[in-house]
């Protein structure tokens, strides 16, 4: 079954709607569908007896680390405007509709990944009218760029949830991925402990219980 | 593979933390893991070759939506806080986990369901800390109450996506669950027409079109 993006123009010509901006939003925002079949590494236990049973997909990724920030909010280091971080974290993988989810312990090339990202976001938000485009290509950028502590805080919380959803796992993630104690200790603290340091000891604190509980691979 | 709660209770005590309004944040927050496999009947063409092949689950319809309500404040009719519409949506359907997702055009008894709705909410609200439930089930009821601007542009747009969806996929979703276009036209009149006029414009002029391209049953 075919998704025809033509109806819409040919509906809106029968209509004698002549409203380029509107169609414009309209294309972005139906381009978009494509990242609730874009998988990442991290499993879901997602139906109701909570077991694991598939990996996640972008978009409910980014509706649940989207309510993350909203709740959690109190715990950034710095004050910020968490509707901005919510802002952010809603489009931040936007950009994964063309470059694809990479496991991040896995990315071999980070300079060559981020210049496809970086191409990803220039075709995709430019399916935007020109205002919007400009908005949220420098939304994005700034979450790309950690600079801000709206970014900041929006990353920690995008590396939370994994972490958490691997530790509540029992490690099943991690173990199935060949992903030590060390590598995900590194790459957690890096991106949490100056943004949420309260939140970094609660993940330290599952991390070092993790490790007593063989959630790791042995290597 | 169980998702095991104890796990985050049992590091935090081995870790010598002691923070139950962290420890109800996060019960709260995994909690919403069930709404990843609660599906609607909105089908999605979500695969790279754009087919419909598949329900779309609550978690990815709450981040879609919420991206939709971003981009599309310039139409609602009165001036708006955007981003409170969006916190709107990102929650709208927590209430799911206990009451399911139900076909709008099948509801028998909305006055059970509203019930039952709300008990919902009471009981997944009431795992956060008390001021964050009481806030957050405050801006649920907003929603369903319908009374602000904000739950009135919030409701438009939860409305537009899946008819849109249905639309641009040639009516199948209409086809299948046998759902005629003066069903479509009402529903979504009621909940668009005051809202979001230039949008509920769109709207009818896809179901006109759809009408004459045989998109609906004959019925």
């Amino acid at each position: 079954m075919a998704h025809d993006f033509t109806h819409l123009t040919k509906a809106f010509a029968a209509a004698g709607i002549d409203d380029p901006r509107l169609v414009r939003q309209m294309g972005f925002l139906f381009e978009l569908e494509k990242l609730k079949s874009e998988l990442r590494s991290t499993l879901t236990f997602a139906d109701r007896d909570q077991r694991a049973v598939r990996n996640e997909n972008v978009g409910e990724h980014s509706w649940h680390i989207s309510v993350f920030a909203l709740m959690l909010d109190e715990y950034a280091r710095d004050k910020i405007d968490v509707m901005r971080a919510v802002k952010m974290l809603l489009i931040h993988d936007i950009i994964e509709i063309d470059s694809g989810d990479h496991d991040v312990y896995e990315v071999k090339d980070p300079e060559k990944l981020k210049l496809k990202e970086s191409r990803g976001a220039d075709r995709i938000f430019s399916l935007l009218p020109a205002d919007q485009a400009a908005e949220y290509r420098a939304l994005w950028q700034e979450f790309e760029d950690l600079k801000t502590p709206e970014s900041q805080y929006a990353k920690a919380i995008d590396t939370l949830h994994p972490v958490l959803s691997n530790f509540l796992n029992g490690g099943a993630g991690w173990r199935q991925r060949n992903v030590p104690f060390s590598s995900v200790e590194a790459l957690s603290a890096g991106k949490m402990r100056e943004a949420t340091p309260k939140l970094w000891a609660a993940v330290l604190a599952c991390l070092e219980y993790g490790r007593g509980q063989n959630f790791f691979p042995k290597i």
